[in-house]
């Protein structure tokens, strides 16, 4: 028997045009050298309309991919909405990619126009050669002399007129695509749905994950280029929230005064910037009391911090967890109810709560689904309409198991549906036949005060196989001991996981998203670069 | 250009399977006259998967029609998630329509089986004669022995294993329907599909309609029969808040001390219910002081209600709009950010705020869009996923328009999307050319202390083509003045809208959802049975 609901296609012109209707008056605030630039909705509405027309004039029709190399600004959130309404693909690049996987990935996605920042210009000059399909690059702000025949975004728009008629789109037609920044061969393209942007975005609104709506000032302070900018940007402009965009000055001490001038309630980061946060605090006055949540992920977030935060703040910092190939959001750690006030860290420094929408199961090395008893640990697996099911164009049969996504991701699920994420598949330690820990050595390591950061990588042992290593970013190497780091260790973990091997690093080696690139680690390790301790 | 997403369809056997999954210790209490009586969600988990075994050993196959007959409880709340999630369709009954009404609807939707509260089983055994397709009716509670070969439903349940298959669905499919109550011909069918049920779940969860969590207790006040329960048992069971089912106890004294007792956090009923509480509260102690808002709907809330319970309890009840044709949300009454606090009423006060997913827009007589421009008055037409495109088996031309619902009601829309019903299509008052507002009218003169209620109808006036008549409920008439009414209504009111006729009545004739059914007062006035006095 069928409905008799209306034939209504999930596409993320409906969202755009509901912003733009409904809360006009919200703003899309752009930090600059000389203060906040400011623009409503509804001038951020007529200007992706000049874009699209724009675009269309260079020749852009439906399925065409349009890229981005843009830090969060104003112009990066109207190609946002301009590219997908259009019909388009947006394509966000990662201007912290090595040349050549830049130019692979454009000349993979076959990306007919870029929309660059002018500051990076630069990057984009010393690939442009090796760019294949790239008609025209278009440039936002003053400066276009670097590149051959740049077009000037402002232009462009001035020669347009709004009122754009958006076409009528399928909800499965592609909007937009992303590149994972796999540490192993060619990044690997993931394309996003209208109907998976548009069911993410409701998702992320719902008070099990972001709570978002109107009165919310939403401070993105992960690139917008990195995993769909979190789905921010159709959430929040569907719900009328304000945008703060940091634009490129992303240090401690700009962005702190901007949450403050800005009365942030509500920013995203990974876990290193606030990191960076809570140091600049330590010796300069901070006011983050507008905040009512930061969302935090990427990679696992200690305790200490979230304990640190919430002391020092007042801010509660919620873990989340997704990736590019989940849209990204799949889980967020808010904690069970009723739970006792000291209990609140403990659940809160999980890895995230499933959330409705988003499948997960456990497997085995023989490929069964594990029960979710809070122990058994194996690979998680995805499913969902928000969870990509293959890669563009690139046969990656190992990523996925009968139609689940193969996370890469090793941990556990307990009984209330909260995951604790171990390792990396590719990281994991397996020492006499036990699992250990890397992400929960490091987890506990970084909240000791000499630690800056501590990455846990396995090393081969004649006895146990393998054993971890544990390398150490010291504040100060002199005052550090690895003694005393190992009895604090021991404090929080059993003692058959404790490292007996330690190392100083200089800094943790990282991919071009900030993750750690433990590969990198144990390769120097191999060739007996790092310098031993054994304790 | 197609993306990557997997296929995964929008079904309501997810959202149950989360809610199992992920919130197994969330829990259902249902208020019996022994005190509160409660299943965890893995209690009624397990209890829906034997429901459906049982419903499949009777036959029930797929898109077959399962009715209930029930108040609010459990075992309603189970049979809203066994039936859709086994592919039959949910139709819940309203047990307060008149015999033949009932029977045309169970006849018309062929309804196979008909799940009945006990303390409905005399109004159920009064029409099943005339009930043609329905093969066993099962009853909840002890009492069975009013209806021939009825079966009792803890027996039925007893005798299944947990553990059903739920079966895959096409996310199009029917998974629940519901008979609007109009005033005029029979009633018409709208059915919802898992895709509609699924979108609306989290559309309702968003933090700009109801922010639903974890940590909610929500008590539905309003019967699970009307309008899909408001999509609460879906949007709440998969973020995992706990629900409080008022069963029959739906009397001021008891469901406040249900509220109290259980710390309910989000409640949701029509005006006429909180007004009872207000009166209720004035002789009686009542604490609300659990509830972070109170949800309204059904018919306009007046603002002087909404101020009472602002003061008295600290409470904010925000209004919102929809029917049983848009599944039902599709306005939501939040303040716009940044109002100043005196203002905040005047927002509250509007009958909502359009949600995203929901395309609104106002026509002319003439059949044209008019401008959001808060003046422009017409009918309001809805568009979008969860809202119905026809009615099951009736042609109903007149109903829809190019696509869009026609509501039936009557208002215009502002710059913000907040929305002003005036009038029902049917009920508009067009006094010398210009509209006046029996919804205004009512909304002021039920602020006045002597007004226990107040409906206001156009009657024919040779001048002004139509004039408004007051018909008031007095709380004592002796006391009650017209002209100080009309005084007070004019502190409101142009002076050209103020009715020169009033007339007291016993009470406002009501439709089985208790709606104000004005053809009655029509008809009486008409027949010249109401005592018109002239001012």
């Amino acid at each position: 028997m069928r409905s008799t609901m209306q034939e209504a296609p999930l596409v993320i012109t409906d969202l755009f045009r509901h912003g733009r209707a409904v809360y006009g008056d919200s703003e899309i605030v752009t930090l600059e050298e000389s203060g906040s630039r400011r623009a409503s909705f509804a001038e951020v509405a007529e200007r992706a309309e000049r874009l699209a027309a724009a675009l269309k004039r260079l020749g852009i029709e439906a399925g065409d991919r349009v890229a981005t190399f843009s830090w969060n600004v104003q112009e990066h959130f109207e190609a946002y909405m301009a590219v997908p309404c259009m019909g388009a693909v947006l394509h966000t690049l990662n201007f912290r990619l090595f040349p050549e996987q830049l130019a692979y990935i454009v000349n993979h996605a076959e990306d007919r126009v870029i929309i660059v920042h002018h500051t990076n210009l630069p990057l984009l000059a010393a690939v442009m050669d090796d760019l294949k399909t790239v008609e025209h690059v278009i440039v936002v702000g003053p400066d276009s002399g670097e590149v051959p025949h740049a077009l000037a975004y402002e232009e462009l728009l001035a020669a347009e007129e709004p009122g754009f008629a958006w076409p009528d789109l399928d909800e499965r037609s592609a909007a937009a695509m992303c590149y994972t920044s796999g540490t192993t061969g060619n990044p690997k393209g993931v394309v996003y749905s209208h109907r998976s942007t548009y069911l993410h975005s409701l998702a992320s609104q719902s008070g099990a994950s972001f709570g978002l709506s109107e009165r919310d000032r939403i401070l993105p302070l992960m690139p917008m280029f990195h995993a769909n900018a979190w789905g921010l940007p159709y959430s929040g402009w569907s719900v009328g929230a304000d945008f703060l965009l940091p634009n490129r000055f992303a240090q401690a001490e700009p962005f702190c005064k901007f949450i403050t001038d800005e009365r942030a309630t509500f920013a995203g980061a990974v876990p290193t910037v606030w990191n960076d946060v809570l140091r600049h605090a330590a010796t300069n006055p901070v006011d983050l009391s507008s905040l009512r949540m930061i969302i935090c992920g990427g990679s696992a977030v200690p305790r200490s911090l979230m304990e640190a935060f919430q002391e020092r703040f007042g801010v509660p910092i919620i873990q989340a967890w997704g990736m590019t190939e989940t849209s990204p959001l799949a889980a967020v750690s808010w904690p069970p109810k009723g739970s006792p006030a000291d209990e609140e860290f403990t659940w809160r420094a999980k890895t995230g709560r499933i959330m409705a929408g988003v499948e997960l199961r456990i497997t085995g090395d023989d490929g069964a689904a594990l029960p979710w008893d809070g122990e058994s640990v194996g690979e998680i697996e995805a499913r969902g309409p928000w969870i990509t099911g293959e890669y563009y164009l690139d046969e990656a049969p190992d990523k996925f198991h009968d139609g689940w996504l193969r996370t890469g991701d090793v941990g556990s699920v307990d009984h209330k549906g909260f995951i604790q994420i171990t390792d990396r598949a590719k990281d994991v330690i397996k020492s006499g036949g036990e699992w250990i820990s890397s992400v929960e050595l490091e987890g506990v390591l970084i909240g000791h005060p000499d630690v800056v950061e501590a990455a846990v990588i396995g090393v081969p042992d004649e006895r146990w196989d393998e054993r971890p290593l544990a390398c150490i970013v010291a504040a100060d190497r002199d005052a550090c001991s690895f003694a005393t780091l190992r009895e604090f260790l021991g404090q929080s973990v059993a003692k058959w996981q404790l490292p007996e091997r330690w190392a100083f690093i200089d800094e943790v080696p990282k991919t071009s998203v900030g993750k750690f690139d433990k590969k990198v680690l144990r390769a120097r390790y191999a060739e007996g670069e790092l310098e031993v301790t054994t304790i």
